[in-house]
């Protein structure tokens, strides 16, 4: 193109921008450049102003003079106006290079500066580290989105969900979309609900999960499939549950074992996770803990194992008839049991550190921690405390072996019914731990729980019910399954499930499990658990009948996606990982849904109000 | 680990296959493997059975003869069982070689079978090419799929989505998920509802797009949004629109022109229809053609460029004081237009192809379609047909040149009212354009669209009103524009619109837009189309806003991700492309949705039935 050279310069320059605001450099000195975003911050140095102009991509120093066209405008625009500014790239005096920007040695002289989106006065400002009403936070989030830490984590999320995505495909798996409009499944939770207008008073339902739909998926036959799967569960929220809906890396496998399973997932999660963890330690090898072992040394299938402390069995030693403390000689007569929580250097601790997890105890509902406190008397290991005195030293000597302790630390005791006793016992590991500061926080830890009971007593109804998921295939022979009758009861609840969790820190990622494919053993599950054919054909009956036309094995496990990025961005609520969250009441502030509707739109859905009575 | 050598080899053997049925080659003969599948087709030669065994990888041929193990349970075996077979890998007998398949070579001589899941009698057959009734098809979906072709089909799916988003993110732009439990948004079709249950009366609308969320995410600073986006809209089912949930490829930039848009996306979808052609040519450099211009050559803002015919506009010619056909003249001083669409080669048709034609205009509602076939008299282009005689040679000339056309061919006449003549043209490009088979459908023919009107003349209201989407910025000089008065009726009704749409073989995939980013040019075009501030408060509220909070400039387009994977897999039914579609009646036949729900779900959402009245 011909033309005098100042015409050809405007008609090459992009209306908005020949640079983001992230992209200059000294060597880019001297040139003419145009750059949009937003005034980040605005200074007044002296009758010149220095403009902070911030965009995705970073953040440049715009420097206008009382003597530039743009000095008016500039003069004019506020915080977090959207401007476009002309201008020369110059070299920032000395003493004013800012190292930790990497635009930081350049400036731009604006020469022209234009409007492209005034702000009026903010509700929630962009700029500075205050804190702000979560309802006002939401309601505002695009002005909140552009705070640094929240902006970093959304794009966080973006990297994180890629690299799992990356890791899927080179692992051989495949991504579907499953349907979002279906129907009732059998997770467990409360439905959302779509009334149909096709159909008066039928509904479908948003799914709680694609649970069905990836095991049909594979009798289908494509063999290995994910999804990053929206899920919708109407539950009352959680810091750690999205209101509403949330994400879950949804996984299922055909022709596999368990042990698949975890050599397909735990490659996934431990390089999305060394990825991400900046410096932080990840689990090599993940442990795998069986439910019962969990339960013992943890008091939790969701074991926190940051924190190195690993509960004992006493009971033994308390049955040795040389202990009088009767309180725990009581429990064990009546079948309980007493767990031992090491305190690694309690003894050094104040009286007042043992009496605050007494007093901690007694508001869990138990009677108590009881404890001894080991010191070195000539070599010799000698217990003090409350109950040492009831037990001997030969027996306090076996206790300090089981709880791998020594002189200079002490042992907690949690005793009574063996559930009760395990989980008191868990909390006081957390809370020693805690107490204690044991625990290594900077590592991401990671085990598998495996063995999960497949079924249980049911106290009330005096009778066998499944522990967990019906829908796990048994870990036993399958004809001796088939075989299995009521009085087999012992047996019965002997029989573990293929079924598995995933945790790291102490929170519960997923269960996944290899499904019951075969509807003679589901038919058999059932009856064991009491229910009958039409409890199953109402709960699983299209998936049992698609199960009789040649499935595979097949298993999975959906660990979820909110839950790995918020621990991977360190935050503690999901809101911080979400890019548009409801509040805890399930309100979408931004938007303002829930809404009411139009009687027409009810009249179009076969559907009145039903309101609760006022007052 | 040591041991038996037999011992070694079941200890190390996978409990279901150590290859895939689509990995053995003649390099693997003389190995023993473990194959788990499908039993495709069993096939009885002499005695000895030969089993087709699927997976998703392929296709191996199995041999048990009568000595073998697995020969009593391969004889009780049929189709679609699930079995595991062990066996050793063996060259195919001479003649018996499948050079189309790639285990074509070899097949398994079976030791050992297991049935791990058995078929009943299959409703819909897998094996053969029947055709079987929809209703069916999607009952069994799970069956369905596992036909070659519509198996082939989601596979491809997938790949084009990842093909897409790899090619996005290439192009800079990151991911996002926007919620789907929103508010209703004002994109004009009906809403999905979704009762509330901790806000009684109040409902949640599913998302006809993320149009708002993706603007609202431009306004946070994103700069470049892609998501692959599920998208709600309660309409009646179409071939080419899923009932109830669809996907797009969902797209916003910030701090850009139209012009940008374009440069953005045409290589995203070029690339990906050139991955996926199998062939087929792509359009190089889309042609963008104006909203008026495609009135005029097509007849149609969706015009099919794979078909060569353009028409042109005579109305010139028939105005000639020499033409005597009063019928277009009367259509011409009544205000109308004459359009001619060529039909090349036609002079060799016999009548009968004009008469249909003319049957057909008038099915249409047209009075018929005139009509000149051109002859070649000594060198001079002779008119012939019913109205020929009517047109003087000159004017019979100048109408050929028009059209593009010569001796040989034959020209159609649509004349009418401008909109109605042009669709009527349109129609009959297509008409003729099949008839005479012009079209290379070899080839993915896209085009933009652009240029459309902002405000069209409501003549039942005797208003301006908007054409399309209000929310599209004007292509005015913005002072120009905040000052136009209700009287510059001609001025406000020759605006143009940032708006366009993406067109590939007459299937518009998407439209698109620069938004209108600033609130007071919102509020005048709202306007000047006779709505208050109440209407653009009810349908955007929200969104004005938060434009006033300092927005960037900004646009985008979402296309239709079905759609793309429809054309590229050369189906007609968006059924053949979707996993688990709904019936045209938005059934879910596999899952049974929608369906009744419980009186307590109902009470829990606040709603009662309200159910149309029987008989």
């Amino acid at each position: 193109m011909v033309g005098p050279p100042l015409l050809q310069k405007i008609v090459s320059m992009h209306a908005y921008r020949s640079h983001t605001c992230g992209a200059l450099r000294p060597s880019d000195i001297g040139q003419t450049v145009r750059l949009s975003g937003w005034c980040h911050r605005i200074r007044d140095h002296g009758g010149v102003l220095f403009i902070d102009l911030r965009d995705h991509y970073g953040m440049t120093q715009i420097v206008v003079d009382p003597d530039s066209p743009a000095f008016r405008l500039a003069n004019e625009a506020r915080s977090e106006w959207v401007v476009r500014i002309d201008g020369k790239v110059r070299a920032r005096p000395e003493g004013t290079i800012n190292a930790e920007l990497p635009t930081g040695q350049i400036e731009i002289y604006a020469t022209e500066m234009e409007a492209l989106g005034p702000a009026a006065e903010l509700p929630v400002p962009v700029f500075g580290d205050q804190e702000y009403p979560e309802e006002q936070r939401l309601k505002y989030r695009f002005l909140d989105l552009r705070r640094e830490k929240l902006h970093a984590n959304i794009m966080k999320r973006g990297e994180i969900i890629d690299s799992i995505r990356r890791r899927m495909k080179e692992g051989g798996f495949f991504e579907f979309q499953t349907p979002i409009l279906t129907a009732s499944s059998p997770e467990g939770a409360r439905d959302f609900l779509v009334p149909s207008r096709l159909h008066p008073g039928k509904f479908y339902a948003l799914p709680q999960a694609p649970q069905q739909f990836k095991q049909l998926t594979m009798i289908a036959g494509f063999d290995r499939y994910f999804q990053i799967a929206p899920c919708f569960r109407d539950e009352d929220a959680r810091a750690d549950r999205s209101p509403g809906e949330f994400y879950q890396l949804d996984i299922e496998m055909s022709f596999v074992t368990q042990e698949d399973v975890f050599q397909s997932v735990e490659p996934v999660l431990r390089g999305v996770f060394e990825e991400f963890a900046e410096g932080k330690r990840v689990t090599g090898e993940f442990p795998r803990i069986t439910f019962a072992e969990a339960a013992l040394k943890y008091g939790s299938d969701k074991p926190d194992l940051r924190n190195p402390l690993v509960i004992a069995d006493v009971t033994e030693e308390f049955s040795d008839e040389g202990v009088t403390f009767n309180a725990f000689k009581n429990v064990i007569k009546a079948g309980g049991v007493v767990r031992a929580i090491p305190a690694p250097g309690a003894a050094s601790q104040p009286r007042s550190f043992f009496d605050k997890l007494n007093d901690w105890a007694r508001s869990e509902g138990a009677a108590g921690l009881g404890y001894i406190v080991f010191g070195d008397e000539s070599g010799r290991l000698e217990g003090k405390g409350p109950i040492a005195k009831f037990i001997p030293a030969d027996v306090q000597a076996a206790i300090a072996m089981r709880a791998g302790i020594g002189a200079g630390d002490a042992v907690f005791f949690a005793a009574g019914e063996e559930a009760k006793a395990a989980s008191l016992a868990g909390k006081a590991r957390i809370r020693i731990g805690d107490d204690l500061d044991l625990s290594d926080k900077d590592q991401y830890a990671f085990c598998w729980i495996t063995d999960f009971p497949m079924f249980e007593w049911n106290e009330d109804e005096k009778k066998v019910d499944f522990s967990h998921n019906p829908f796990s295939m048994p870990n036993f022979d399958k004809d001796a399954f088939l075989a299995l009758e009521a009085a087999d009861k012992d047996t019965i609840l002997g029989i573990k499930a293929f079924q598995y969790d995933i945790v790291c820190n102490g929170i519960e990622l997923s269960s996944g499990a290899i499904r019951n494919h075969r509807p003679d053993i589901m038919r058999k599950a059932f009856a064991l658990a009491g229910y009958g054919e039409d409890v199953l054909e109402e709960k699983f009956g299209g998936m049992l009948r698609a199960l009789t036309y040649g499935a595979p094995p097949h298993g999975g496990i959906a660990p979820g996606i909110d839950r790995i990025v918020m621990l991977l961005c360190g935050e503690q609520n999901l809101r911080e990982v979400v890019l548009y969250p409801m509040n805890q009441r399930a309100e979408d502030l931004l938007m303002g849904a829930p809404s009411e509707v139009t009687p027409k739109q009810l009249r179009e859905l076969h559907i009145r109000l039903n309101l609760p009575q006022k007052g």
